[in-house]
């Protein structure tokens, strides 16, 4: 078995690739290779048994993936992404790393006959918006207000139709906000959903620039690094009609974040958070839908958090391993 | 008012052009230039008082679209494609004409400062499929099952982003299936949709390749050419929060359609239609969704036929002048 990430670099890359190294298998099969690439050489975690390699490559440039999928990987994880706020100050950057490189990875696979090659994709609650129902479903239409959003819709649209063709064994997971983060802010407008949290209970001052009546639907790290795991084992025959849905996040507000942060770590860390608020973010953010029914997914197998309290808490226990 | 017909030497297209003519002005403005696009010289319908002008261009290559766009159209109507069979024949083909070549228009309106232009692009009922619900409506998720309708639908998204950031005014128009069309069959997968009543008009034999238990979603053509002038119409604040939606046609089925030829031409008419299934055709079509709620297209003043009967009626009218 040989896997590839890419953004293999990244918060998710990183972790996914830890967590298959400990499983040792994927599919049922051993893991023998990993290829992590990224803009810069990805950090390799260690492995005594897997052949682990990082490569640096700018997955833009025209054949940029040639000699990876040359290596014919059976399972292709592709993470790499220009993030919501960066996607929306600059559009050919956002075109051309997160619509153009699919699209190039879905040629490459096509070229190489990597049929049966399961290509799982991170796409996102951004890609929903305009009039939307109060609770949205496995059928409701992406109609994205921002150009992150719009580029993963088309890369779903694109997906699907190479696996539809048998080119390749395509999967999308629409992915929640993922809270709580590690790590330091980012260009994401979801940034402060994680910032929020992570800052105080670092004892550090944190920014909250939308309102607290403000709704996100979030899965945890560790639900989402299950997620992408099982992505590479449910059977492309149960993907059909349409390869890419939302997963089984949970629903709360930027004041119940803030209530569970004032429960788990006082007032103190409370008081860290600044209210500033960012009608730029606020605009991006309040186009994402908070309540699903996710009955796909949930057939499929895929599983969400139990509650907000219980992120935060595996926060906690993290940080302090 | 110039306007640019892309497809120009098509059907619609040729349609389209000799109605602007007839009326004279768009938008409340008297129309000056008419310039009609194809891969061949398209044919210009006469008048006295508009320069219209036939380009024979290949809108796959690279600025084919620079001169036109130079002279700064107000109005675009993007017309040109690969039909619905030929894209499922071709991969590449489709890709290059159907998407890449819209993707290439909107960045020549972007890099001409045509934020004003209102693109007007066709789309199609091809666009839906998967898991649809008995009636579908604005919100019904795209998930197309060939690969004519996921390149439009990925082309609705890049419209709608070009549009919401201010770089072109689109508009794109979900066509219903449209009968009865003139001329004689081509590669689209629903050509026997107008062949079935058409042929058998003409007093020649047609063949039908699904069963007469299928229904359709269908539009005459005087409805589609009426809303492609209320798409230019429209004001473009009206088109937010998604420029991409159903025109509203009626349901039909094959065997109200082959009733209605029998009413109005009689058994002999009907004994000129065989029935040969044809598995390839019905898997494309039987995917097409018929049943509608058009609730934004009426909001916004566009209006479908009152009847088959009614379509058919028009035809044979039409024919006869």
């Amino acid at each position: 078995m040989h896997i590839v990430i890419t953004g293999g670099a990244g918060f998710l890359g990183q972790r996914l690739a830890t967590r298959l190294l400990a499983r040792g298998e994927l599919r049922g099969e051993a893991i023998q290779r990993l290829t992590l690439v990224d803009q810069v050489e990805p950090p390799c975690p260690p492995s005594d048994t897997v052949d682990v390699a990082g490569r640096a490559l700018d997955i833009t440039e025209p054949g940029a993936l040639d000699t990876v999928l040359d290596a014919r990987p059976q399972v292709v994880y592709h993470l790499a992404a220009v993030v919501s706020s960066a996607a929306e100050a600059d559009l050919d950057l956002g075109m051309e790393v997160n619509f153009d490189a699919t699209r190039a990875l879905l040629e490459g696979c096509r070229g190489r006959g990597l049929a049966n090659t399961r290509l799982i994709m991170a796409s996102s609650v951004a890609a929903y918006g305009g009039e939307l129902p109060a609770v949205l479903d496995d059928m409701t239409a992406l109609q994205p207000q921002n150009s992150y959003g719009t580029q993963k819709a088309m890369c779903e649209l694109l997906i699907n139709d190479y696996s539809r063709r048998g080119l390749v064994d395509g999967c999308v997971l629409r992915l929640p906000t993922i809270i709580v983060r590690p790590g330091r802010p980012n260009a994401a407008a979801s940034s402060f959903a994680s910032s929020i949290l992570r800052e105080p209970l670092n004892g550090e001052e944190a920014i909250c620039p939308v309102a607290t009546s403000l709704q996100l639907f979030v899965m945890s790290p560790a639900k989402v690094i299950e997620a992408l795991i099982h992505g590479a084992e449910v059977p492309g025959e149960a993907l059909a009609p349409f390869r890419a849905f939302m997963l089984p996040g949970i629903t709360v507000s930027v004041a119940e974040m803030l209530d569970t942060l004032r429960q788990v770590a006082g007032d103190e860390a409370l008081a860290r958070v600044r209210h500033e608020p960012d009608p730029r973010i606020e605009a991006i953010v309040a186009s994402w839908p908070a309540r699903f029914e996710t009955r796909r997914a949930e057939a499929l197998g895929f599983a969400g958090d139990r509650s907000l309290h219980d992120i935060v808490m595996a926060f906690i226990e993290e940080r302090s391993r």
